[in-house]
């Protein structure tokens, strides 16, 4: 199971990572290395985290060929670029709630403690756009948007109360992974947004 | 000793991350993940650079404890933000005396060369703040602001000579950490920097 | 063989981000630092991803006496600065070349599948340029200004084949080595650019 959602996870993050660098007027070879970091770069720092893992796509080239094919399915319909647009979210979304998954179950693999499983699901989830976003030159997306994290950790979590009472395995991992991806959406649909915890003091004062 | 060092530059670091996450009106969790980053990142890249070595808190979640603890610190006392602009560079400092001891300290415990030690001294110290300027998308603070870097490197190497002729334990670790602190305080209040090394040639010529 | 082509691959990079560093008017100390990154980023990146591999510059600090003698070189020279502008690309793209294929090498060395060999002699080639990069704070010069990582790909394959056919070792090298170097010196006289992906679809509705 973990290895289909991380195969399928790579393939919607490659379209992600794409429509970002299209976006950005990078050419063809720009466009599949972005692909590329967005959709390996929170699985490969997850494994550098774990001493004596391998990283993931090392030993097994099949997520390369599935990166290349997400970048050049983006690049085929390039021309329905404005309803990409909203594509690119969706993509992105699916790759969290897959990717954050797979990411808490290697941490349980490896017998680590639950508060280090959560945040090794959202390295995985969230890292690969953290890498997007830094390649590109913007401030990442998951840190002023959207309860992006949060919805990661709180699937995570989910996750983990299931696997306590034995629900981890197999088909089950599909219901936190659905969680993750309806609860983002809601959330972007209807605007949601934390509030910003900065005040501004210099206004303050002036209305005082 | 290596260890609460570790737990108090930890906390430090965490406060110096959140009180930049906030100033660049980031949400709670944008908050917290930048101080995550900002305190472990140094330490996380010279753990992944040691071959066999485990990753400092994935073994030990305590350090996770004092991240959220330092964020939340900064968030409660937020009201105080400009006193904090002013502890910003004082936590930042701390952290930078602590975190380049206890990476030398690691490098020795490899018996790596005092060129390395140094280096991952460096590391330690710097690279949290370096990764917390890049996810909010400024030229780390570390090339062009203050004798940052040379600070820690003095402070190495003032550990190195003294654990040479065998003062390097314990509470003798407190030495070069307040020399890095001093030193820093009394360069930030008197305004130093070191020359930039680039000469405007096209002035240079007009005035010729 | 692959020693040789390391340090002298050091060497070049150690001066190519200084130079980048001095343009950005950073410190002295900010520019040994934007240098060693810039040197042993990808080299870095390649050995903590490869699990069980030291990484090169920990266990020999030569390299480290390389990089700063690099980066000391392009501060002597500072005074023809505009001259340097042009030796800039050069001395990247000397770098590319022998880090290029010092990255397959190690690829083959651990019997990992061409198709990884190829993407570690890019990582090896190209993400120390792209650290340095972001560490100014610009999209990565890789990413939208050259065919950097189509030469890349290209001189890794043509290794490979030869690799395949017998002649993968010592001076052989020298040979894709050459034809990374000539072909990037080509396209950037030239001027080539593979064409960006982005249609501007607004524009083209108007005309329609």
């Amino acid at each position: 199971m973990i290895y289909y959602i991380g195969v399928v996870g790579t393939f919607a993050f490659g379209i992600s990572g794409a429509l970002v660098a299209m976006n950005k007027r990078l050419d063809a070879f720009g466009v599949v290395i972005v692909a590329f970091v967005t959709s390996v770069g929170g699985g490969t720092l997850r494994d550098t985290l774990i001493e004596g893992r391998d990283v993931f796509w090392i030993d097994d080239p099949t997520y390369i060929y599935f990166i290349i094919g997400g970048a050049i399915t983006a690049m085929v319909f390039q021309e329905r670029l404005e309803l990409l647009r909203k594509h690119l979210m969706l993509f992105d979304t699916i790759g969290l709630g897959l990717f954050t998954i797979a990411g808490v179950q290697v941490g349980l693999n490896y017998n680590l403690s639950y508060s280090i499983c959560i945040i090794l699901g959202v390295i995985t989830g969230a890292f690969g756009g953290v890498s997007r976003d830094i390649l590109v030159n913007e401030i990442p997306y998951i840190f002023h948007k959207e309860i992006y994290a949060t919805i990661s950790i709180l699937g995570s979590a989910i996750f983990l109360v299931m696997h306590y009472f034995g629900f981890g395995d197999g088909l089950y991992q599909l219901i936190p992974i659905s969680i993750i991806i309806l609860l983002r959406l809601l959330v972007v649909s209807r605007e949601i947004t934390l509030p910003s915890l900065y005040t501004d003091l210099k206004r303050k004062k002036k209305t005082e």
